[in-house]
């Protein structure tokens, strides 16, 4: 096909622009959103290499749903409301059949957060995706990872170690039946931004973060941020049944202290304050500092990138 | 070098985030940008990959500076108050050299335009920059593609053509003397987003836009935008003596009407109102579609990024 870029953009990404903080979407030189009074602006950028950030035969549509999740799980760990987002294309060629499915996975996940897309750039390539998204933050808060104190409690979000169970068996490490292997895909390529979670924690929790590179690394993170130490007992990790029934406890263990991509939050409450719905206590904050989870695993600095 | 992409982020990009505006730089979730009472944010952004967005023996240095010129072109065609921008770096490995280069021409640009740095992404992969910046704008008013009308005269910024004609002479088409060599590959490596010309023209301009894809091309998206034709005379044309001194009125012309490039507004007046300075008075307004230029050139549909 012969299309221009203009075309391609209005024919796939056109109807995903409207939103209530939107006064301009794509076709101007920039799009321009409204913040309410006494907001501020949140902003957070992630990038997906082909076969580096998913696996090269991943459908398009996951991709796309997963490039947003993975942005947009950033503003829900800041307690951020969306506002809408951008997302930056390079492509190797106008593959229409390719486009059509990953602006489904787009529009998927713009209607799952209402998070409309704004704006964007198609250029040729090797295939990278970048999404920008924008949220708003009360002026007097939003979660930070620094606000950890002594005697708070530690919690997360969900089940951990599905994302690195999933990649595992997508790499023939393991089988699991034909149920688990569905609902550990589903966790990998459709992961869900907790924003709903982020904002029922504004005001509640005195720090909070993403589980995007691994909990003991995230859980470091925050760590160093409030000048505190966390300690995390494993036995109270939650652990998905598609995992627990299939492999050893010291396997899982270490997919879900160490593994990244499961996006779920982590944060501190502080005492007698209590956990919102579907969220696990994992663990305390005292003085001292990193993370100590009585355990002899090997602790990475963060996911690698390089 | 081993280096952790947290120590390469902090080591050149740490120091490069602070600004007015910037309420939480790089180091969290999401960076946190104040907005002033009764503006509205203005955000674009815009990937350069190796090899296609610029030649692929560039300066890092240049490419870092010419990124952002690039995306805050978008900022300066609405008219908006520079905030802050994110930086989305894939880059093939952590080459120290590289990146310390890549980081002062960033710099070189953080200070140049008052726009902080407030957050990124460092993935491998093969070498593409995407800058996302953001801005604001009046809650009364921004710098639209739209608001042309008959009887407005048209008006360009600096001069045109030089882009192309640097884009030329870095492919051996032909071979300027010293001077103008030095003059057009600092136009092409260091364009300068016109902002401070925007925001003059808030409230003035009737319609405005950044000639990236070229004159013809980005006065076309005006003309289409506005419902109106745009009629240019290219005896008006402002040039460069680089490219009149070296070569044929054709070809400089043809640079000017169709190189893109350039990053200079395009933008219209009321009948009466002063151009600023620095601004070529080129053609009218009138009734109809299309942009006439009384040449027989082709008009290209816009820069083709396939």
């Amino acid at each position: 096909m012969p299309a221009s870029e203009f075309t391609l953009i209005y024919r796939y990404f056109s109807a995903l622009g409207r939103g209530e903080a939107v006064d301009l979407s794509v076709g101007d030189d920039c799009a321009i959103l409204r913040l309410g009074e006494g907001e501020r602006l949140a902003t957070s950028v992630d990038t997906m290499v082909d076969g580096v950030h998913f696996p090269q035969d991943s459908f398009p549509e996951d991709i796309g749903f997963r490039a947003v999740s993975v942005a947009a799980s950033d503003l829900a760990a800041m307690g951020a409301r969306p506002l809408g987002m951008t997302v930056a294309l390079t492509l190797p060629e106008p593959d229409e059949f390719w486009l059509n499915a990953f602006s489904q996975g787009l529009a998927a996940a713009v209607s799952e957060y209402e998070l409309p897309l704004v704006g964007g750039d198609t250029t040729k390539g090797p295939l990278t995706i970048t999404v920008q998204v924008l949220g708003a933050v009360p002026l007097d808060g939003a979660l930070l990872r620094g606000g950890a104190r002594p005697g708070d409690k530690l919690y997360v979000s969900g089940t951990l170690g599905d994302g690195a169970g999933a990649l595992a068996f997508l790499a023939g490490d393991w089988q699991p039946e034909p149920d688990a292997a569905e609902y550990l895909l589903d966790r990998f390529n459709r992961p869900r931004a907790r924003l709903a979670l982020g904002r029922e924690l504004l005001g509640r929790a005195t720090a909070a973060i993403d589980i995007s590179d691994g909990l003991l690394a995230d859980a470091g993170h925050v760590a160093a941020a409030s000048g505190v130490k966390l300690v995390i007992d494993p036995a109270l990790l939650p652990l998905s049944d598609a995992l627990q029934t299939y492999l050893s406890p010291k396997q899982v263990r270490e997919w879900a202290m160490t593994g990244g991509d499961d996006y779920e939050l982590c944060f501190t409450l502080p005492p007698g304050e209590q956990p919102p719905e579907g969220c696990t206590h994992i663990g305390s904050v005292e003085e001292g500092e990193g993370v100590d989870c009585g355990l002899a695993i090997d602790i990475p600095p963060g996911y690698q990138h390089f």
